[in-house]
């Protein structure tokens, strides 16, 4: 019974899957189904079906033109060979002879093919143009038609070196010929020598022979598929329109492989018959790794497709009077009304390899709840960066930010540790007068404390340690200020001392029954931390309000902060930017906050250089007072001042000790290409000062160690920096990473560049690639 | 007297030659020279002279700073690591203490040194803030000052590889505080391991011993000097006001290297005092290799200036009382008026090394009858490419292509070979009819006379050749045909039949004696030759007017043509089109007509893989009737026809026959850069029928075949089909260049892509890279 509630969707206990699509492809197929045929198709349990756009006719006459061509040309110029100044044939147009194909209201969910005996790559100029004219051909017809979806053959293995070119060019052509239609290259995962589709084409027609030889002693190149891939979608410059189509083999590749394809525009997932297997009651079936490697696949935001190929039923067992006799097919009509529901209604005529899937659909994990709707519409959608300085946020936002327990149960364990290690440690307090030297009561301040959650856990974690404090509040955006002055009379029994200030403004604690006397902080809570640390100013505030705090006992939670790249391959991301640029010119110089999902970690994980690598470090509060005093002593020390300080881009350098850079060398062992870095960040709140022993209390969204230190936190999406043009690089590859926080004391922005370097032999390293110098000063984050 | 003529501007005999303009750099002066001491090196024969920015006290101040700050950080952190993490020191602005260098009306032709002793590449990030700090307080002042130059010394032996990210980072940001001068960096022309500047550091002050050890063992790395220079301009995007200056080394380098120099920025050729040896009567001279290099580059259109170091005078030489008194020094105003004059006086006191070079600059070639002013004026400069169907040429446009006697005098010989063939082979005319089977008389048709330039020529060779014949000649433009009008009488003696139409539209001659029927041409003469050969659209012209051609015996001249393709790097072309893409957005899809000057040719001469590469060839006329003629027999042949012909890009497909598509492979030994493919043309005007023994008549721009070919001949420049983005490689590197020919019926464009494959292994061949597809299909010539 409980099974079965999960799976109703009026039951509470309701668990929601990715839904499974899947279509019908007959390779054999010659011909677009008839209404009766495609309905009965529908029965078997598809919803979708492939159409070859031409039939045998057209390819009759197309190698009929050929061949009388070549007679032609050899009794003018008394020559077999091409010669390619020679007019070459013209496929005259389509008839309707040459096509079963027809607009028709159900052909936008028909999925069509073109050709597979086409030949784009031919090194025989003649054939190469004559494949190009017949794609163009077909690729117009189907757009007429209203076809939404237009599946082309990929390149083959021999045509991955010289041919790709040829082919890639061919495909931008047809994009333009086809001007509506989604363009879906039909590519196997990786290529398995011998295993590649055998299809009669006009090159083994016309040039017999002249494919490579001996192609099967060749090793696997697992990367040489998605390679091809890459570059159509370079040259058809990243069209939004432009898809693959993925064949999943009989041996699941390694991981490194279906992660790259994971971040890729994936419209179908293509099984071949030959895939499944037969299990003990003679079902088909498919093995494990091939069910992970689905169930992954249909965690993306746009779910696959799935397409199962030759799987039956063929046209001529539903076309055959006995069947059409032995069931009852419901009409076009009917079928299209079953279409609309979220399921095909199960008939007896279910196609069994259907039926195994629609089971592999019910046996995938149910979403988590960091898998709600709301959360995965996040998924790869850019959003610029806050001003959190130079903007005030609304409710509804600090609501958002609010609404997670994780970080705030974080701040409250810091803050509880920090409160009884103070006792402890017997530290001094701020309030301890020479009359009173030993006053129990810290000081505590939330310096940007928002609508307050802060300061509810400071008082909780007061409350829990029995600890006696004073309590500052302050804060600078006007309206929320007003949300605490009510917060603190209905919830806070009126103990917090609420400042309306920009923190770096405050003068400072006026402690009580000594209100003529500046005091200092014992504690001061903060929340300034952006997705990559350090990017919404955080160490500019803190500069700004740690002179308030008491040395040398005084503690900032957060004690520190660290940022942290990766570089990844994300040609969503590309692609989006990409159409951005024309109303947005610093679009790919701006860091996006972004919840990166359709990405691949292109970086080795190893010890000397591990995926995430540590950018910088900032540590708080810093061991002089501020950056200005410090070079002020220095100036004097050296007996140079002379009126103003130094001089950094013009200006006079206070902030400088904020400016970070670093160098970070990652390892590719395959290849790929990179549009950009993702940026973490880690944070240690409290680190015990007893040390041994203690964990430090810390937040962080690295990827690998979120669910260690903050599992479930959701308060920060990473942040990306990406390329102007994508860098591609070469098998056993360093990707040296060089970043730069810059300021130049009225804003802070970020610059960075990557390097490739492809080791070449044991002790030779070779340049191969640079990116441009990026700059996000144009876009900078105002102090 | 003649040799001493030759030298007088006033003398019909004289030559001109590249003037040197030589300047002097002391690499021990700590201080600006005075006004007396630099009217001093004036008169030594200088013209211009090096003025470091800072002095001794600022270097002094700067070092104690930070001995200052590392001693009060021992003192708060009890480490002596750098920290990043902790505030560096900032070096306080600069006092009249600092500098000797202040606002005057000489400082613009003063080039201001960078402090050498910087190191914006340190390891540890406060010796690099600092180096920075320097840099841009020295760029500031120094372009506030007025400074037209500011010489930065380059990136260090050792900082090519982690540190040059740094050091070019650092040159962006002082070229944005110095915003209006430019910014030299000083470079070795190659590493010389074990020869480089030595300088103390501020890195080999505190940190003696972080350099590499054993740098002395490695092998030359010829090109890594380069390298470093690529790396800095393009993070500096090939800024206009970023140039180089390369130190002359002790060995002339090979010539990839020097040509490789030749294609860049070059602002100065410096040579020091050591690159001079003594001649047998104890002068200063150069080697001849060095002359020659010296030689090359004085060639260039902005003539490189010549800075000689440490040859003397030194400061305390000139400021020396004795040798004040022992010369009577001209004022400054003196000194000034001499600086505008050609020519510094020759006073006793000129420096011997300036002698020398003055010297050299007399034994330099004088410039040829290709290096007139009027010819190097054209030298990469960008013309964009005509329209010669859609717009009409201008009378002056006819004269200077009529200007070009080599062109017009391959014609005449061209048509002269014809027509003696004719007369030899006894082919029947055109003119032969059955009541006169044998008449002589050639028909003759010049198709696009313009002003009739080969209407001259043909009616020469008819005389020349005693040929009876009766000529034509069409043109399309009214104006033009005006012009013919009259030279037919003036000139022609009222031979020509002029016909003012498109040679597309002509009805063919109309024979003399039987004006009813339409005849056919015997030579059919034209001159539609672009840059790239077919870019004008010969080939579709032709195919227009072929039908009137006698067959088999009409003649076309030209006979054929070929397109030829190098890849090239051209920093300056591609800084060019970067400037124009705001107003022209299609500038890096455009193929621009330009002399190429300061070119490197990346691809070596090998065998299998020459420098110059064949595309494409068109022959005429060809040996069908016409595209569409052709396909309609074959369409009928195959009994398909259905009213309409072929679709290509949705349109019908006649000009397929003129697409064209070539895959060229280039080898490159060397890593480099490319920003895109020069393109040439050859054309055969005729080749004999007889054959044996015969040369063909042949025109050529092709660099290694023009002066065997069709030597001064200036009718066309090369055409360049330019890359967005610089494509750079490694070494032994292959560039697989892949180009278009495409058409749509209407228009005629190109597309490109180059691949880069690197070979890395006797039998592994990595791609490492790839251009966009760059199509000119928005520019492209109209049919």
């Amino acid at each position: 019974m409980s099974s079965n509630s999960s799976l109703d969707p009026e039951s509470d206990s309701f668990e929601s899957r990715p839904v499974f699509y899947i279509g019908q492809h007959d390779s054999t197929r010659k011909e677009a189904l008839t209404d009766d045929q495609y309905t009965q198709v529908l029965n078997s349990g598809f919803r979708f079906v492939t159409a070859p756009i031409t039939n045998q006719h057209f390819y009759d006459r197309v190698v009929d033109l050929h061949r009388g061509y070549l007679k032609e040309r050899e009794q003018w110029t008394g020559s077999q060979q091409p010669n390619p100044s020679l007019p070459g044939p013209v496929v005259p147009t389509l008839t309707d002879k040459d096509t079963a194909l027809y607009p028709s209201n159900y052909l936008s969910s028909l999925a069509l093919y073109c050709s597979p005996w086409i030949d784009l790559c031919s090194p025989d100029p003649h054939i190469s143009s004559i494949s190009r004219q017949v794609l163009n051909l077909e690729a117009a017809y189907a757009n007429f038609c209203g076809a939404r979806t237009i599946v082309v053959p990929g390149p083959r293995q021999d045509d991955s070196g010289r041919g790709i070119a040829q082919y890639a060019r061919a495909i931008r052509e047809a994009m333009h010929v086809a001007n509506r239609a989604n363009i879906i290259i039909h590519m196997p995962m990786y290529r398995e020598p011998g295993l590649e589709e055998k299809v009669e084409t006009l090159s083994s027609i016309f040039n017999p022979g002249s494919g490579p030889k001996g192609e099967g002693k060749k090793e696997v190149d697992l990367f040489s598929a998605w390679d091809s891939w890459n570059t159509v979608r370079t040259v058809c410059s990243y069209s939004m329109r432009l898809f693959v189509a993925i064949r999943i083999p009989r041996r699941v590749p390694e991981k490194t492989l279906q992660e790259r394809w994971f971040a890729e525009p994936l419209h179908y997932l293509t099984i071949s018959q030959d895939i499944f297997q037969l299990n003990r009651a003679g079902h088909p079936s498919l093995s494990r790794h091939h069910q992970e490697l689905i169930n992954r696949y249909m965690r993306l935001r746009s779910i696959p497709w799935l397409m199962l190929i030759d799987v039956g039923p063929r046209p001529e067992e539903i076309a055959s009077p006995m069947d059409q006799a032995a069931a009852e097919f419901p009409s076009l009509a009917e079928a299209n009304q079953a279409l609309k529901g979220n399921r095909v209604p199960r008939t007896p005529a279910m196609n069994p390899h259907v039926g195994y899937m629609r089971y592999l659909e019910r046996q995938q994990p149910p979403f988590s709840a960091m898998e709600t709707p709301a959360l995965t519409s996040f998924q790869d959608w850019l959003q610029p960066p806050l001003q959190p300085l130079a903007d005030n946020l609304e409710s509804a936002t600090y609501e958002v930010f609010e609404g997670d327990p994780v970080k705030y149960d974080q701040y409250e364990k810091a803050i509880t540790e920090a409160m009884i290690e103070w006792r402890e440690l017997k530290k001094p307090t701020s309030t301890a007068t020479p009359e009173n030297p030993s006053n129990p009561e810290l000081v505590v301040t939330v310096a940007g404390a928002g609508r307050g959650p802060l300061v509810s856990r400071a008082l909780r974690a007061a409350k829990s340690t029995g600890t006696p404090i004073q309590i500052w509040a302050l804060e600078k955006n006007q309206d929320a200020y007003v949300y605490l002055l009510r917060k603190n009379k209905v919830e806070w029994d009126n103990k917090v001392t609420l400042v309306k200030t920009d923190m770096r403004g405050w003068e400072g604690p006026r402690l009580k029954g000594r209100e003529d006397v500046i005091g200092k902080v014992d504690i001061l809570v903060t929340e300034l931390l952006g997705s990559f640390g350090d990017n919404e100013l955080s160490p500019e505030c803190l500069d700004g309000i740690q002179n308030h705090l008491a040395r040398p006992h005084g503690i900032s939670i957060p004690h520190s902060y660290t940022a942290h790249l990766s570089p990844i391959s994300t040609p969503r991301l590309f692609a989006d930017i990409s159409s951005r640029v024309v109303g947005d010119p610093n679009a790919f110089e701006t860091p996006w906050v972004v919840r990166l999902f359709a990405l691949d970690f292109v970086a080795q994980k190893v010890p000397d250089h591990p995926r995430f690598q540590q950018a910088w470090e900032f540590v708080h509060p810093i061991d002089v007072l501020r950056a200005d005093e410090f070079a002020a002593v220095h100036g004097k020390a050296a007996k140079y001042v002379t009126g103003g300080l130094g001089s950094m881009s013009g200006t006079s350098g206070t902030n400088e000790h904020n400016a970070r850079h670093c160098h970070l060398t990652f390892v590719c062992p395959t290849r790929g290409v990179i549009h950009g870095m993702a940026g973490y960040f880690e944070s240690v709140l409290y680190a015990s000062q007893t040390g041994a022993g203690k964990e430090p209390v810390e937040i962080s969204i690295l990827p690998d160690q979120i669910d260690r230190k903050s599992r479930d936190m959701i308060s920060w999406f990473p942040i990306f920096f990406p390329l102007k043009k994508p860098l591609y690089f070469p098998q056993d590859t360093e990707l040296e990473v060089s970043m730069w926080r810059q300021t130049d004391d009225t804003k802070v922005w970020y610059e960075w560049l990557v390097e490739v370097y492809a080791w070449v032999g044991p002790n030779t390293r070779i340049k191969v690639g640079t990116s441009d110098l990026h700059s996000s000063r144009k876009v900078a984050c105002l102090m």
